[in-house]
């Protein structure tokens, strides 16, 4: 099974290695990390990754096609034109189109997600519509052959999700087990509806600023775009 | 504050990201990504990943440093002298020195964990007493100013544990938040006690493959030069 993994500047890490981590679990798996260049690529964390191959260069036709989010870099690869044609292109055959937090906004932007159900982080969630997608609040969205994990940390669940689809639900249960996924979030603050008010509060403003309504303009020109070329 | 982590040939790569994850959002946090040699480095998630430093080149005196864990190659670890010392040297004067995973048992080789309690993944655990620490099988230890995270995912916990003592509680609170780290595993396999007979009892068969009673053959020979040296 190929999976290309389609990578941009300062996109999320985790967003990439949450679900990895199952997927490196499982036997014939072929990974490759596609950017605009072959060669080091910034990541959120401060962490560089190395992109295999580029734009050009990567395996025709994968099995599956995974975009991680971000934060305001999401808006760069929603206007770049020459990664949103290669996702389409590599999306139009795959058998699953997959994303974690807004790598469903580019999964939108590449015109893949028209009619379908989708999961975001929470605060972008309301922008899909923009692409004719439908949010979903789940953690973890399958609808048809398209898949997503809610924002960030949600791509371990969505990894695991997968991973059963695709080799059984016995070994993504061992595979859950040898990642020691039995997780304790200290604080218990991990959704919106958990957290106090004040939290929320500024929690909103860290992200108007990353994705201010500008967002809305964006999408709704490249959704413009989508239906004029279609 | 700076931030040493320590890397070597396929460590497990959530296990230093899940950590960086609530850490690269503390403003004033420096993070320096140490290795053999500057360049890169291949992780056991099949995703390479760019070390910013040589053994010879991180600044001295790091605030925090940091090992993640992996599976066979925390032998190699354990086993390379420049790579023990380094951590070792670093470690002498750190506010904080830390771990996920297996990270522990290189923490131990490297002689910092004597009398201390610590936690590892569960397979592993036991041989953390092979270098004079207390097994600990809670998913985040604390001890004094000796922090380890549980298996893998438990990365997440403990980065976010170590961002409330660094930054209050207020901050971790809200960086969980963003994090939307609100976990449902999708199977409640992730630890020993929570999965059914045969799961388990297949999972400690790769693991005895992985981490084999030459672990403890190893553990011992390097306590023995410890205790020469001291």
């Amino acid at each position: 099974m190929k999976i290309a993994c389609f990578l941009y500047p300062d996109f999320t890490t985790i967003d990439l290695v949450g679900p990895l981590s199952p997927w490196s679990h499982i036997p014939g798996v072929e990974l490759e990390f596609v950017a605009a260049n072959k060669g080091p690529m910034a990541t959120d964390s401060r962490l560089s990754v190395l992109a295999t191959h580029s734009l050009d260069s990567f395996t025709p036709n994968p099995d599956v096609i995974f975009v991680p989010g971000a934060g305001r870099p999401t808006f760069d690869a929603m206007q770049n034109d020459a990664f949103l044609d290669a996702i389409a292109r590599a999306g139009a055959q795959a058998k699953w189109i997959t994303s974690v937090c807004t790598g469903s906004l580019i999964l939108g932007a590449a015109g893949l997600l028209e009619g379908y159900r989708a999961a975001c982080h929470w605060y972008a969630r309301p922008y899909l519509e923009k692409f004719g997608a439908i949010p979903d609040d789940r953690r973890v969205v399958i609808d048809r052959n398209r898949a997503s994990g809610g924002g960030v940390t949600a791509g371990i669940d969505f990894g695991l999700r997968m991973a059963a689809e695709w080799v059984g639900e016995d070994t993504a249960r061992l595979i859950e087990l040898i990642m020691e996924y039995a997780p304790e979030p200290p604080f218990n603050t991990g959704r919106p509806e958990l957290v106090d008010a004040q939290t929320l509060s500024i929690a909103k403003q860290m992200a108007a600023q990353i994705m201010p309504e500008e967002l809305a303009t964006i999408a709704a020109k490249r959704r413009g775009l989508l239906h004029l070329g279609a």
